[in-house]
């Protein structure tokens, strides 16, 4: 049952800018590309057909210390750093080889989905829960 | 000399995504074209053709309250809260209406332009601080 | 009853890429939404709430004359090139100043909105096309 | 020497649109990545630091036929269609296992990189374009 997710990814270059750099708003998208795999892995889908509940994010944020440029390659590291009764957060890490790029955190609440509501979180089904969480 | 900068935006359909609302990415862009029309407010271009200096992000985070949909019209603020030798700091309120939306922050270097190097802060010049800094 | 729209826009940084100029995708997306305003001037939504039917794009293309930087502004006109039974085709003019930047068209069709579903075609119906012919 | 290139994609969330189909406008995206691993494939990079031509895109466009969803798997192909003293041109096929997605093109012109000059097509050099051509 996995708590993190690591993937290799390369700069793709409509995500870079006229800085000549990867625009800043590209990392939450990297972030949540490896939160995304991280529920495949664990045989979840974060938004499936027809799904009656959903996962906006309530929190997000990155510390950027070294850019990136067209066609690099990096990593992409995200953890589950705690699961609360509503909430998810994560941790997650950019790096490219040994160095740095940003480091990065995610809090997603659990809702049901009604259209043009506020959100209002409910509590993570078990199910869901049970897939993060190691039994020993 | 200005300070803070409002102005309303209405959503684009590609900023939309499949759960029906603005992607959480975007509030990001929202906050930096808030700052680019302040910066013209002020007078200045954060990236004008040719500049020797570049305003790297070296922080950003965004707290999310409430969606926003398709079409809807919202309202972006953005604030100078802090400019330190190297940096300035921004804060930024998205509300639709009466109703709360998202806040944000935002920390930007000033660097001197060297393609391909580790982003190093150098002082913040005189004639840029100045516009922003009310005399009295 | 309006068959064409125009509008004023500014070259927003996310919207650039390391070659220093807007991004060739961005195009479609300046000419969606001159659409969508045209529909919103002709008293509709594209896309409003709980909709049955909606709008695929099925077919878009651009010319590109010259490029566009950072800040620049400049104009999006839209116009209703035909209307047939099930689609609608646009031509799209993208100008800054006197200088022609891009040329585009868009064909979009009406569909009924079955979730995961191919896409099928139905007839337009008569309370949109009719906000947007003349009548003389 | 290539002269196409395949790949495998996954439709990420911020892709989609409030439809719950991916946005038209990642299309030429999806296709733009394939052709910088083409490039790649041939030992090139479209945009190495500090290259002295660049290669704005002239002409673009996509026929859709069937939309793509969250998490579906899908493969990219382009192939250089044409190459004329000046110009690049390729084919793209977008597919889903045995469903075809959508057929676009590209061209793109070499032009020597003049900041903020009207794009000036240049002749392709040679060891480039011997990259891309078989000898037999």
């Amino acid at each position: 049952m996995p708590r993190e997710y690591r993937h290799t990814r390369r700069v793709q270059f409509y995500e870079t800018d006229a800085a000549g750099i990867v625009h800043f708003s590209w990392f939450f998208r990297y972030m949540e590309e490896a939160e995304h795999a991280l529920w495949r892995e664990a045989g979840l889908s974060i938004a499936p057909p027809g799904a009656e509940i959903g996962w906006p994010r309530i929190a997000a944020a990155f510390d950027y210390h070294r850019p990136l440029h067209f066609e690099e390659e990096f990593e992409v590291s995200i953890a589950i750093a705690a699961i609360t009764r509503k909430t998810i957060q994560y941790t997650c890490l950019i790096t490219r080889g040994p160095t740095k790029i940003a480091t990065g955190n995610l809090t997603i609440a659990c809702v049901s989905k009604r259209a043009r509501e506020p959100l209002r979180a409910i509590d993570i089904p078990d199910e869901i829960t049970s897939k993060f969480i190691h039994d020993s």
